[in-house]
């Protein structure tokens, strides 16, 4: 990992937006509303178009980025720049950290002054999109303290893990219509859900759920495809990888509990996904790869790794704001490490059948929680399935109210080389009708 | 339903491609590689763009088809001409109708002789592709004969339908990417795979999938989105659908037992999925509009649907062909009548949590089987799950081999007035690695 050094571009040393990060988003302004490809640095958006052509022309980004067609740059998704493939968008990462280094501005941007606002757009006036198009979406189930606090509460601290659950990462297919940048509000879902209190206990009544939860995750953008039929080699799996995200799996626990025998989540989960708005590349998390939980079976050949530290001590935090209040509580903080399987192993496992993966295929790592109660990645285990109530100052939650905004926030690094995805936040709306 | 009426084209009165059919799929030719969209009619494939411009065009067609931007016409999938919306693509089927009725040829016909080749293109010269681009699939668990014989071999008849059955369409969210056109190979897939004889049957190995299976489906394109948080009322639901197609849902019912509990199917059935190349217009099916299987259970208000009959009677057939026979054999005869829930249910169910459908979204029904052994939609009912061989002439089956091509056929109506699908076929080759 090269040294993020100094940027002439003014950070704040707790940015999480540094020079080593540099991640890609999808970026909008009122006065140029075609969404076009921009890059996360201290408190701007780097329009990348603005620097690829014209008066303040980069020669080194424009030869690596413009004229492709249809054009990679000027363009509503990353798809086009992550299947340039990953030694490519490492050299477009290291000609914008050299675009952006050193004490003096480059002769093509005024040497004093404001930085052009066409360039360097602020934050708060970006307007963020969906970073990718996402051909399919898929949700693993890899935070094994999750899967575990679940499996107690339903099954047992005996049978709380499924005896396949150290042996493969398990999975499901999740829907990919219904992912949402961060920011977009989510409509509280409708869906048939049983009510043990009532006279009929085994009769399902439909209505909003009572039990509207969020879970914490790391996304995955997959960058390149594989022939349909042939597995990729774990070893191999991380040149498959463009870069991560935050994740928000909501989750309506009464409609899930219903449905979901025997062919898992369904309408409990398709209704949202949210993820963050900044994409970030796996060079950016290298300095804080770890080791995972430990897994006592012993591994088929195609899951084992040759890499020991194979996921990322990132620290992530969970914020609510109820409508009734100015302020944001954190209810959670906990660290990505705490995952079982890592995502090369996810993609061993999802191609190992011949399944084929596409560029912009996005997988979810699975809820991520801690060993300790306030390392929880989901309120189903915060208020143990609405039993316990959290106190958040003077109104209590067990499960999520319309008018709550969830956010998710994490951060990597030390002073001066922060990385981070940018907040992953959804307000709740009732239902539509 | 008009009648079918006479055509200036020669169709064999068998023909499953009669002027009441008329369903859209995506062409091209040796001598125009370009795909684009071809109606099946009798033994051709008419190439729409050489009669929407140019010296053949008919002012009607072209009016309604052509000058889209981008074009629908030629163009490598059907999803722009499903998105004009369910009046306007029965108009183009009103024209298309109009155009190819008659005794005589249109004057931009040469009057006598063969059939421009061009316009026409033998069934036999035609390379048909995938028809739509498939944002999200969605294979649903309707066929009850089917979910109450596995039920039976896995937890006996008293607890064969799982207790949300006859409340709500069962489904889960598929794989879009690996989904095929008929005639696609499809390598086994390899996987992890418990052996009940092993030393440690507890123990999984990762090989090829002994128990590589068929599941014959029929399947729905959509039209039309809906807003994200906005339901589709069931009543409403047959404006959203674009077509039909036989599906063919592969599976690994080895891979599939160890992997499915608790988040549902995953490498047991993404390596593929087979759809048939043309996709039929609900209208062509509307003569044999039928009641399927009668739910006892009282339903929730989004799922009581005004019409009652809701489904469809396609003959439909399997049929194998073995690596060492030129012959085909049927090996099972039913109904697409035998459903729980009809398309609408489930387009109903989707969305009344909020998830947003899109142009060119899949939904599967799930293995239609009838009531009797020889109506099975899969070979892990006709074999009961491996304990009885099917006898193949020479050769015996209990799931599929190397070398086997399983092929889904279908077709509605009576003679001069069929309407069929194609056929719905592929090869199994071993596993890549």
């Amino acid at each position: 990992m090269a040294d993020s050094g100094k940027s002439w571009v003014e950070i704040d040393p707790l940015s999480e937006f540094s020079l080593a990060n540099l991640p890609f988003g999808i970026v909008s302004t009122k006065d140029r509303p075609e969404p076009r490809v921009g890059v996360a640095i201290g408190d701007y958006a780097l329009d990348l178009s603005t620097i690829c052509s014209g008066p303040h022309k980069d020669e080194e980004l424009s030869r690596l980025c413009w004229g492709h067609s249809p054009c990679i740059i000027v363009a509503p998704t990353l798809n086009g720049l992550a299947a340039l493939g990953g030694d490519r968008v490492r050299e477009v990462r290291a000609a914008l950290r050299k675009f952006l280094s050193g004490t003096t501005r480059p002769f093509s941007i005024n040497p004093s002054g404001p930085l052009p606002a066409h360039i360097f757009i602020p934050l708060s006036e970006a307007q963020m999109h969906l970073p990718m198009v996402i051909g399919d979406y898929t949700d693993f189930y890899a935070g094994m303290h999750h899967a575990f606090a679940v499996g107690c509460m339903f099954r047992g601290p005996n049978n709380a893990l499924q005896p396949n659950y150290k042996h493969l990462p398990v999975g499901y297919h999740g829907r990919s219509s219904s992912i949402v940048v961060s920011g977009t509000p989510i409509h509280r879902p409708r869906g048939q859900i049983l009510d043990p209190s009532s006279a009929d206990p085994k009769q399902p009544a439909t209505g909003p759920s009572k039990k509207l939860d969020f879970e914490l995750e790391l996304g995955c953008f997959i960058s390149r495809p594989n022939d349909m039929g042939r597995a990729i080699p774990v070893n191999d799996a991380k040149d498959y990888i463009f870069g991560y995200v935050l994740l928000n799996d909501w989750s309506a626990r009464d409609i899930q509990s219903w449905e979901y025998v025997p062919l898992g989540p369904f309408n409990g989960k398709n209704f949202a996904t949210t993820i963050s708005p900044w994409v970030v590349h796996p060079d950016a998390l290298e300095p804080i790869r770890t080791t995972g939980i430990k897994n006592d079976t012993p591994l088929q050949p195609y899951l084992a790794e040759t890499v020991k530290e194979n996921v990322y001590d990132i620290q992530l935090e969970v914020d609510i704001k109820t409508s009734g209040s100015d302020m944001s509580m954190t209810i959670a903080r906990t660290s990505s490490k705490h995952l079982l399987w890592s995502f090369p192993q996810m993609i061993a496992h999802h191609t190992i059948g011949g399944c084929s993966l596409r560029t912009g295929d996005l997988f979810g790592s699975g809820t991520i929680s801690g060993p300790s109660p306030e390392e929880s990645g989901s309120l189903l285990e915060m208020s143990e399935n609405g039993k316990k109530p959290l106190a958040l100052g003077s109104s209590r939650r067990t499960f999520l109210e319309d008018g709550d905004t969830l956010v998710l926030r994490a951060v990597a690094g030390t002073a001066g080389a922060r990385v981070g995805f940018g907040e992953c936040s959804g307000l709740v709306l009732p239902p539509l009708s």
